[in-house]
């Protein structure tokens, strides 16, 4: 599937202070879009994903799985501040002629939320029957819940926080730490920072997945009788040199920053009340060996959101078990929308 | 309480193929030894601790807790490969004349627990009444257990493992990566690498602390209208910095790897098999919240060890609770003592 794009011209003021003189947003959609206009499913991506859901979600844009492409219109964008084609760091700041770099303003899930609703409205969309995100596309269909009540009939929160924990925050303090140790770090340069990405990119993978997942996947054979070069050790090298090769430092330290600022409750009485706005119809579905965005960081959630229903993915593989237990997931998502 | 300095004239050969022409422990003692010898606690310290018990055990060595310097004669040694006394990179190299730095050789915690039984012959003690340690100091613990059989009556394990676990040696070679990363690492200079440590450091915090700990002690107020500083990244930087001003790098990547290699199985056909040696009564304590050494990595400490008791400490602190639940902690191990 071929990525599309929409070029937005207007100025556009971002909610830490910032603008941005129009933006591009990249996105990909499935399926045809019905007469009715009643069989949209928006997709909201994670922190390195991009607008190609059918690349990185394993067992979804498939027959009979929850994003259909033979039933439904599937539109996925990439996130502000991303490195998949929408506007972010690597884009050339108008203003300047140059790359943005380190200079790009700061963002919030607000601000990626509101380019959603622009998206939508170039593409004529009324309202759609699914929102759905996991992790922080979680952010982003919670805040697009609040701000635009309209927006979706159904939304699906899936592993996701109605704020960031001071422990999801330290992570990625901790990472921004290792992208900054990075001595090229700062240089006007699209591989700058990449050295000290991948160390991030390392750290990241302790929070989405636990012990369990690793004794699953990364353990030694019994009585390893050398005392260096663990599976987990290469594990850990392998990935910070694949993130490497696909992502772009400032991209990532402006994505973690703008998820530490994720707040639903902020500057609307905070996050119970905020959750209370959500008009549409909610799932909330959790795993239950998540450090990152445990199982309690679920409750207010349930708690709140005036219609909703709950659902625990038994697994142990922790965070990435949106994109591991696919089939589970998609057990829970069609029933959910069978029983609309 | 002074440091007493402890000087072995002999060549020491290390597990992994190196060797040492000699070393010194720095030591500390509190107390007095009866003319029994028979009240001899013996501490083993973690990571970065040092043989100062008093210093970083808060609740400990006081009158009327388990190391209480009017009952008992109390030893702490510096470990292996440390900073604070003991020979390690710093150290200088008798055959070169120069420090160690990146070249001193591989060590292991059965190394570390050769020298705890040297240092005990020196000090012409027998039997020790209690052996005590939590986290890599649990693992010394255990691999004096196995390979002197005599050198404890009543052994204490809290909070650690019979066997580095694949997540754990994720998160130290993370630490490794940043250490790795800070371009002054490598050079033959004390302060060398310490930046890339004090990241390293931040990471080792989050799993010895997890979500409800950091929810406890790092919370920002709610409603928090700013977009960035956040008392988690004071926090991660604050600590990064602290030990930083204390502590070394090439020490550092030394110990953890250390750690990675720790497998109390390796070579005696398993960990069980190895386990079953321990003639020494034991105590298994693990905290309810550790997510570095989670309460199921004690299940084959319960399951193997002849004679064992076990307790578990209710905490919110995960890791960290060894040192903050001092008062649970005591209660459990006088107990164990009592009922000697």
């Amino acid at each position: 599937m071929e990525v599309k794009y929409f070029h937005y011209r207007e100025e556009f003021h971002l909610e830490g202070g910032g603008r941005l003189p129009g933006f591009t947003i990249a996105y990909h959609t499935y399926g045809r879009l019905s007469s009715k206009k009643d069989n949209v499913i928006w997709v909201c991506h994670a922190l390195t994903a991009n607008s190609d859901v059918k690349e990185w979600w394993p067992g979804t844009v498939e027959k009979g799985k929850f994003l259909d492409p033979d039933r439904y219109f599937v539109v996925c964008a990439n996130i502000l501040g991303s490195h998949y084609g929408t506007t972010g760091p690597l884009s050339v700041n108008p203003e300047s002629g140059r790359p943005w770099y380190g200079t790009f303003p700061a963002i919030t899930t607000r601000d990626m939320a509101r380019l959603h609703a622009i998206l939508k409205t170039h593409l004529d969309i009324d309202s759609v029957k699914l929102l759905i995100g996991s992790s922080i596309g979680g952010f982003q269909c919670m805040e697009t819940g609040i701000m635009f009540p309209d927006f979706a009939r159904n939304i699906a929160l899936i592993a996701t926080a109605a704020r960031s924990s001071p422990w999801a925050i330290a992570l990625n303090e901790s990472q921004r730490m290792a992208i900054e140790l990075d001595p090229t770090f700062g240089d006007e340069d699209p591989g700058a920072g990449s050295v000290g990405m991948g160390v991030a990119r390392s750290i990241a993978l302790l929070s989405y997945r636990g012990q369990p997942a690793y004794d699953k996947t990364q353990a030694d054979e019994d009585e390893k009788d050398t005392l260096s070069g663990y599976r987990a050790t290469s594990y850990q090298r392998h990935q910070a040199d694949k993130l490497r090769r696909r992502f772009n430092a400032y991209s990532y330290h402006l994505l973690t920053r703008a998820i530490d600022s994720h707040d639903v409750g902020r500057g609307r009485g905070g996050v119970e009340a905020a959750l209370e706005r959500v008009k549409s119809r909610c799932l909330i579905v959790c795993i239950s060996s998540d450090i990152l965005f445990p199982v309690s960081a679920h409750e207010v959630l349930r708690r709140c959101i005036p219609r909703r229903e709950y659902a625990v993915i038994d697994s142990d593989f922790a965070h990435d078990g949106f994109l591991i237990e696919h089939e589970q997931l998609n057990n829970i998502i069609l029933k959910f929308l069978e029983n609309e």
